[in-house]
């Protein structure tokens, strides 16, 4: 039976990520998407199983030592994760996955899911980048330049991932997207199935 | 400077290539559409550089002697090939360059140019190949047979291509096909140029 693929999201934050993901995914109600969890309190209106599940310390830690997430991370006293076992369910059923989360856990699944496509999201200059990051008037001027440094580190790992979104209007990046999904459906490895079935 | 990707379009007779082609080129005025040379007459309505390039054999000889062709053939005494030069010059220049050719010119083409991109054009299903060469109505039904024949054999082959796209509907195989040059747009080892150039 045909495997699921795995396409894992991610850039700099500010490249709008989430945005290209608002425009992809209405239109591709059969793909699965990964739910992160984390060990951090949930905010005013987060759900839990829709915007993360949310863990115990204890649990997250000890999943942790059991090789149960496909890449984790910790930030500021926080556990990040996704857990392997419901996307490597999804994708045994032949169910398509996709991961949104931070470069360094996409270079994480790399190591661990090195089959997987991997979707790098960049901003089309870097004062596009600034202006969104300044645009969303949650963050003060010095921690602006940090993230600016920040993505700057990370735009240089770019050329590790499978292909690279230029996000400029975000419908569009969304269509571009679409048709790296619609490729990789068409790639022979996949597609050979079709014709030892059906024409030989 | 952004080099030119190399398409090569191909795939059993009766596949329908063609027809994909004829949806697929007016909306890609870009890309530069490779002319097969021949040492065939030209049949009636046929126009130099239209159709082909008509050559003389001794020239065809000659110039494939110079290693002056991506691939070439010889069917029923005439030669077909494409030459090299205008290819090679187009791709140097940036041009995506697109070949519509037989099964054994692009298994030639792997040899002499692997970094193209391989698309093999294949039928719905063996029902509908045979009716679409019935349809045709200029073949007896013994060369039917035979067609069928060496278009199982050209299958086999279809997991060597880097992509395989099944022509139910011409207007959708060809939205496949564009779906393919976008993603392969985006792949990294040509869009980290992009990020080197803007945004590092």
């Amino acid at each position: 039976m045909r495997k699921g693929i795995l396409y894992v999201v991610s850039g700099p934050s500010g490249a709008g990520k989430g945005t290209v993901m608002q425009h992809f995914l209405p239109r591709h109600p059969g793909m699965f998407y990964s739910i992160s969890a984390t060990t951090r309190a949930p905010r005013v209106g987060e759900e839990d199983g829709v915007n993360y599940y949310f863990m115990e310390k204890d649990d997250f830690l000890r999943l942790r030592s059991a090789d149960g997430f496909l890449e984790c991370a910790e930030f500021c006293g926080n556990f990040y994760g996704t857990p392997k076992e419901a996307v490597m369910e999804k994708l045994s059923m032949g169910i398509d996955v996709l991961l949104e989360i931070e470069v360094q856990g996409a270079l994480q699944v790399m190591d661990s899911y090195p089959e997987g496509i991997f979707i790098f999201i960049v901003p089309p200059s870097m004062e596009e980048l600034r202006s969104r990051l300044v645009g969303r008037k949650t963050e003060e001027q010095s921690v602006i330049e940090t993230r600016l440094d920040r993505a700057k580190e990370e735009l240089r790992l770019a050329d590790r991932y499978t292909y690279i979104v230029v996000n400029d209007v975000a419908e569009r990046a969304a269509e571009e997207l679409e048709a790296i999904t619609t490729a990789e459906e068409a790639k022979s490895e996949r597609k050979f199935e079709f014709v030892k079935e059906n024409l030989l």
